[in-house]
């Protein structure tokens, strides 16, 4: 496929699935009806995001256990599939995964379907703050080849790692796709002024932009939990550049581009000049305090069956 | 040492080495002259930079070779170390290294020295265009244990690659420090709107960023070769956030700080929250046409007595 039309959404989330749903299903038109060929929702949209990352709170956990659903077969989830075959569109969406087995075992996930049904999971990997107490952390940054293109996700907190989008690139990803729940550090009075909003911008066109990859982030809108949230949902281009923004409200980026021909462009001749990838060296550092690193949970099933 | 006083200093190359040498030694003064504990120069500032990295030229490559000195018994290079033991600074310098023993082996490097003269020599490891025809990369990112505190370095395109950064991070570096020669991608009419001036600041704060580090960042100005350069030599804190800047004519960034005292801030409370060093996650990714590296060459020899 030449050019294809990207989608991303900001919206704001409820504590009530019901009405993400609907607001999901809603967008899912509106995006196909602006000729979207992938829409992007953000983090955990489906049962909404913690309300804070920086206190437990033992009921939090509990109203997520319950609202967890199985991939692909929760209720939730198969509408949201089948809206994506009626409308023969891909679509991103956060969601709170319990695993099919083990309904205790709760994943912070980013579902890939397409017209024919789930193409892939990903599983955030960094988990900020509370999330360590919540959600098995994901051990892997799966690549998946679809009729748009190599598509790798990641998560929120997982973008100010260097090594999740680079470990995308290397598998060859075309297209990067970040759900997240970035929030404003305050209560969103200094608008784009906030120190979030500044780190936000500089981790997303640099993901980009060092991998010379499309990077499509989303994110959610006013007030949740204990959160404020910037939206900015963004369509980043293999050079870093924004070329579409949602703004800080809920609305749509919406961008028609030729993902393979601006890839080639970036790695060739039009910004540096240097396919950076290809001289790619690998860390090299002894162990140390500062490298403990936990990709220790080997997924209990990677089956979606 | 709790506070110490680091100058970056913006100045103009030129393919006269009595000439550089003479500026170097002039802005060494100056900037313990405004109370510096630490001064920074530029790339390859002591016979001058490539005249184009985009087309081989053997009168180029010959005069490099002509005009390389060892480390640390070069004339000029003991001119420098002299001066910094007579001023009592600590200075890192960017020139053409040739090895001790086999002098037709150039490198791309950056001199570390303090008052009791040589500390370290950095290699540059990622070469863009013509380099590769001209220097041995090097293939290690050494850090360094000094009185200001442990310093890595790296130089110029290296920046493009956050595992050079992330390797000094993880073997413990405070100060990440960058002479850099990198230019305008047209003639500067453009100013900082060029947009080589946008992804060098966005290189430079999110390396600091993602690391929690120091960065000091030293660059050439007017034109020297084909090239015109832009300066903007910066000193950014563990945060990212550029708190000096020379501007873009000759002249000095200068800041007086607390250097372990803003990266426990970083890593701890002050921004996002959180660690980051800690939930480092290495890269796991099969070999593959795009995880071609070339750390190969390994140094002809390591001592620099």
């Amino acid at each position: 496929m030449s050019q294809i039309t990207i989608a991303s959404i900001t919206l704001p989330a409820y504590y009530d699935k019901a009405r993400n749903l609907s607001n999901l299903l809603k967008w899912m038109k509106r995006a196909a009806d602006s000729s979207a060929d992938l829409v992007v929702f953000p983090e955990q949209v489906l049962q909404g995001y913690l309300p804070d990352t920086l206190s437990w709170n033992g009921d939090v956990v509990s109203w997520q256990m319950a609202q967890a659903e199985v991939i692909p077969h929760g209720e939730s989830v198969r509408a949201l599939l089948t809206k994506a075959h009626s409308l023969n569109i891909h679509v991103v969406f956060g969601m709170t995964e319990h695993h099919p087995q083990h309904d205790e075992v709760l994943f912070n996930s980013a579902v890939l379907a397409g017209p024919d049904g789930l193409i892939g999971v990903y599983r955030k990997v960094h988990q900020p703050g509370d999330e360590k107490h919540v959600y098995y952390p994901g051990s892997d940054f799966p690549v998946f080849d679809t009729a748009l293109g190599r598509i790798g996700m990641l998560i929120c907190y997982d973008k100010v790692f260097p090594e999740s989008t680079r470990e995308l690139a290397l598998k060859g990803a075309d297209i990067m796709i970040m759900p997240t729940a970035w929030g404003y550090s305050g209560d969103g009075s200094l608008g784009d002024a906030d120190p979030m909003v500044d780190s936000y911008t500089l981790f997303g066109r640099i993901r980009a932009l060092e991998n010379q990859c499309w990077m499509i982030e989303s994110n959610l809108c006013g007030q949740h939990g204990n959160l404020h949230y910037h939206g900015h949902s963004r369509i980043i281009n293999p050079r870093g550049n924004i070329i579409a923004d949602s703004g800080s409200e809920e609305g749509m980026a919406l961008a028609t581009v030729d993902v393979r021909a601006d890839i080639r462009a970036a790695r060739s001749t039009d910004y540096l000049g240097y396919f950076f990838l290809k001289d790619y060296v690998p860390v090299s550092a002894p162990a140390s305090p500062l490298t403990v690193f936990n990709r220790h949970a080997q997924p209990l099933g990677e089956s979606y069956e």
